[in-house]
């Protein structure tokens, strides 16, 4: 398009933008109005995609990390020829695929659920990441910021990891349209203040006044051109662009314009340009296969091993299987055992350094574009990046996360280094799996198992060694459970899973000693729980002891509930859990001190029986 | 000291974290060599500390962000005379308060709990702020972050917040040691690299040879004599300095000396150098103290007022009680309703921006220097912040954290903007406090409540208006509930909090037209729940209903049950959670496609009736 037609396709996305926000009776069209012409001249003249194949391999991808200018994107849509007039004015109405923040699970060109901000940029990462890592199509990624959102830190820890990877398919645009949502941002419009941030991590920049069409047309092709370096356009625009009623204003965010007949007649009044965007070249299709074959890791029973080394072993094994399979990890690769896989697969490792929202953000992106990510840190530093884990559920995203070094059982480190709180974390995310292997052999099966799985899948494996208890031939269903220990004579049933599992056993022996036979359940699936196993524990025994590595809430103690929660009748329940603050100890005082070894567990049961509280 | 003294004093210190690392059988010696030297100087010619009144308000603050290194720290307040040998060599140890990494919880002298990386800067940002513009002090802040954790997103937040406000009073120095945990770090000895990422934030910035004494000495003095601005000292320096078979390799993080006896030779030797550590300046008190009466804004019942409008009410009104009561938000002020603080008390409200992570931690440096912080923003967003959270409790942090537009009632947003998993995430917090008011007149009670306890204190308000139902003079305790319907012919209870109390309310009046009546019960305080009247609804109908706006894991549903955790009988449960994932839609269509709304807990109710489930 020529200028005059930009400057026409801008204004007819404002339009659209007010229009839709009016219909809606709330949105955000000022924020939508600043980045119309930025949005105009990538849509007409850079972007290349077939909205009619939003899975071509060669598309480009846009991303918009300001997820509330939504109308913008909405009305982009429109010009494009993807949705119609009529669709656009359903925009956040009930059942509408339009909703107030745009995200892939209703809508097919979206790359990535936006809406917390300071997360497009790091998926976008990711993106860019697999294109020129793992697809190699030669596809550029756009990402759309707003300048508010440039306050996370996550959007710097991002530009460190594009900057240090090099990723010249990458270009952010920051709209600067100076106003944040209750007033003025930090920087105005001193657009130097955001490019010599980006030049500090290797960028490339381009500052622009983002409502010159021309510009903004030369320094999209200038970004085009770069080598070596992804490139920041800092634009400087006005919120509310156009109509005097709102531009540059403060207190205009996130409502209709008060007066919209008024402002789309001062706009120029509605139009009807269709956009032709650009054919994307043709790509290669994506992942090589692999063999097909797992050939998981196979442990002895007896042995010692840490579910930590088979998770290792395992994802190796599945990364040959797999050709789809990558890995990502937050420089803890030797603690995770993340390193194995890298040694047979360093093509399809990445290293994220110690910055967890990243490679969470860069696993959210190699998924969009096909790829099964498995990221990993310890259990505790996966908080870290709470906000991205449930982000990446409004996406629909699929990818594996693991946590190691689980609990108070890592001994020395001390708390700020044991995952307490992560189950809660992990089980509370809509459509989650939880996992959390007691052995070696049922971790490997558990690692094969989640990669096939939908939604976020969470792996938690622990440091120490633990003995092996099951034959590498044994197999684990997600929603699951294993009886270890039963009997027509069982008093109670104690709930364990991971560390506990071993400590559950120990007890369950001693007291069988004593002729106190306790049944005990290996919970390895936390979510979904084996409601039918619990169930039938419940009937036969009446009362169910969990004991966990973890916090008592949120955790197994809670899980449990999950299989009674229907009306029928709920069994005796005691909750054994990490109910201090721990200190450094050795991996056994800890689980002492916390009231969760076999001693604790022994101790439990014999005063439930004592009490006769149990039958 | 002179040049040969502080080359000794370094050599103690490095000797010391052999010692105590050979003792323990693990550590990070390694780690602490690298800033032996940059330790040795601050202590000796620097920093102004009365160790035997860590509470002295002149104090510098040192904050160890590269939490791991504690092996030097230690040394360091041996040096100091702080502890002795003998307490040295109990590190890691059950029992000891030399932990892994160090708390305040255990050690006085510490002023935020580290160990999760990147946190240390973010922490003393907050204090230097205090320093500026709440305590009126002219301490200094000192962090000592290592490299690898400049990977971290936050440690920029940071950064910016810092260059921002002009904090000449504070100090980082990052010990660039080139290795991290498992390799080189991303820039290796780029000392460049990190100092023209610090100087775009508007840093000061020097580079040095942080072996060379002489020029750490230099550097420390031009810290202190840079005005307006933060500095950064970028130090090279050599991991396991000092110790051939150590120095500079990779595979020596973690771990003790393979050598230590042969380490210590070739350090010199034991030494018992006592540093005699600088006083520090008089220092006058802290806080104004406030008018002492707490004149919370009153409601009528039955009028329509939102939650969060009552908070920010509040909250204004306990600023001008009490003096120590500061306010922190990130830029969605006027959506949390903080802002009706900043009208009131703008010296003491903290415009964070959008950057949650160093909002929390900012809280936590001004709890630390004794100031009662309030940080707010939407829930959802809360969960940027989750590993701050944690290492805030794992300091015994006092801070208040307030949570606004809760759930899918917020309506048209959609999912990105809700907080549905809040309650998990803050239940699981070790020694936190939940409350989720249901009425204005509750709110503004529970915020005067909540500035008086230990720990995180959680608050969840809520966007939309809702019926005032309670009387101002109603008094609401933590731990706490209200039973509002109530008879001796309840066929079950149903368990609500805040929005759904009014959903509940309203299918209880229903069902009574049809004579069925129900026990309504507002679990204000979720945690700690109020065991007593939960039992008694559990004896009086047997079983509790729980309808939350709030994913169904680690919720209300979950939090009732610990009241029932001990063996004790279970009542039959039924749990009404968000069990989908929300689109935009109007508050009231969300809550019904959720199943909380009133016709939901009236169709759950009648079905229970009918089926003869409940008596």
């Amino acid at each position: 398009m020529n200028t005059g037609e930009l400057v026409d396709l801008g204004q007819q996305l404002r339009v659209d933008s007010v229009r839709t926000s009016a219909a809606a009776g709330s949105g955000h069209p000022t924020s939508s109005m600043s980045a119309a012409d930025l949005m105009a001249v990538l849509l007409a003249n850079h972007l290349r995609y077939d909205f009619e194949r939003p899975a071509h391999p060669g598309n480009d991808r846009f991303v918009l990390s300001k997820g509330h200018a939504s109308p913008l994107l909405y009305s982009a849509y429109k010009a494009a020829g993807a949705i119609d007039d009529e669709e656009l004015l359903t925009f956040r109405k009930l059942g509408s695929r339009l909703e107030g923040h745009p995200t892939p699970q209703r809508l097919p060109w979206v790359e990535t659920a936006t809406g917390s901000l300071g997360q497009g940029l790091p998926v976008g990462v990711g993106i860019a990441l697999s294109g020129k890592r793992l697809d190699h199509a030669d596809y550029r990624v756009w990402v759309l910021c707003g300048d508010s959102e440039m306050a996370e830190g996550s959007v710097w820890e991002a530009a460190e990891h594009a900057g240090y990877e090099h990723l010249d398919n990458l270009t952010v645009i920051v709209d600067v349209n100076r106003l944040g949502q209750r007033g003025q941002t930090r920087h105005g419009h001193d657009l130097d203040a955001y490019a010599r941030r980006f030049r500090a991590f290797d960028w490339h920049t381009i500052e622009i006044d983002g409502h010159d069409v021309d510009a903004v047309d030369r320094a999209y092709g200038e970004a085009l051109s770069t080598k070596g370096q992804p490139t920041a356009i800092i634009a400087r625009t006005l919120k509310g662009k156009g109509v005097k009623a709102v531009e540059d204003r403060e207190g205009q965010h996130g409502k209709p314009l008060p007066e919209a007949e008024e402002a789309i007649a001062e706009l120029g009044g509605p139009r009807d340009l269709r956009v032709r965007v650009q054919e994307p070249p043709s790509a290669r299709a994506l992942h090589s296969a692999g063999t097909g074959q797992t050939e998981l890791p196979r442990y002895d029973k007896g042995d010692e091993v840490a579910t930590r080394n088979a998770f290792g072993e395992a994802l190796a094994a599945l990364g040959t299987a797999r050709g789809d399979v990558v890995a990502l990890d937050g420089e803890v690769g030797d603690s995770t055992r993340a390193e194995f896989f890298a040694k047979e697969h360093p093509e399809r490792y990445f290293e994220c350094y110690i910055a967890e929202q990243q490679m969470v953000a860069t696993a959210v992106g190699m998924a969009a574009r096909g790829w099964v990510p498995f990221a990993t840190t310890f259990a505790a530093f996966l908080t870290r990046a709470h906000d991205f884990v449930r982000m990446a559920s409004v996406s629909g995203s699929g990818i594996n996360l693991v946590g190691s070094h689980a609990g108070v059982a890592i001994g020395q480190d001390g708390p700020s280094q044991m995952g307490l709180e992560d189950i809660a974390m992990m089980r509370a995310v809509h459509g989650s799996t939880v996992l959390y292997p007691c052995d070696a052999n049922q971790a490997a099966r558990l690692v094969a198992e989640m990669a096939g799985l939908e939604g976020i899948r969470y792996l938690r494996t622990s440091r120490g060694e633990s003995k092996v208890i099951y034959s590498p031939d044994e197999e684990f269903s997600v929603g699951g459970s294993k009886v270890l220990r039963s009997s027509d004579r069982d008093r109670l049933t104690v709930v364990a899973a991971g560390v506990t599992v071993h400590e559950a056993l120990a007890a369950a022996d001693a007291l069988a000693q004593d002729g106190i036979a306790v049944r005990v359940i290996d919970l390895y699936s936390v979510k979904p729980v084996d409601r039918a196993t619990l169930r039938e524990a419940a009937e036969d025994t009446g009362c169910l002891v969990t004991v966990e590595d973890h916090r008592q809430e949120g955790g197994i103690g809670d899980a449990v509930l999950d299989a009674f929660c229907d009306g029928r009748p709920v069994p005796r329940l005691v909750r054994l859990a990490v109910g201090t603050m721990p200190g450094s100890a050795t991996p056994a005082e800890e689980l002492h001190a916390a009231g969760i070894d076999a001693e604790s567990v022994e101790a439990a049961v014999r005063m439930l029986v004592e009490q006769a509280i149990v039958r």
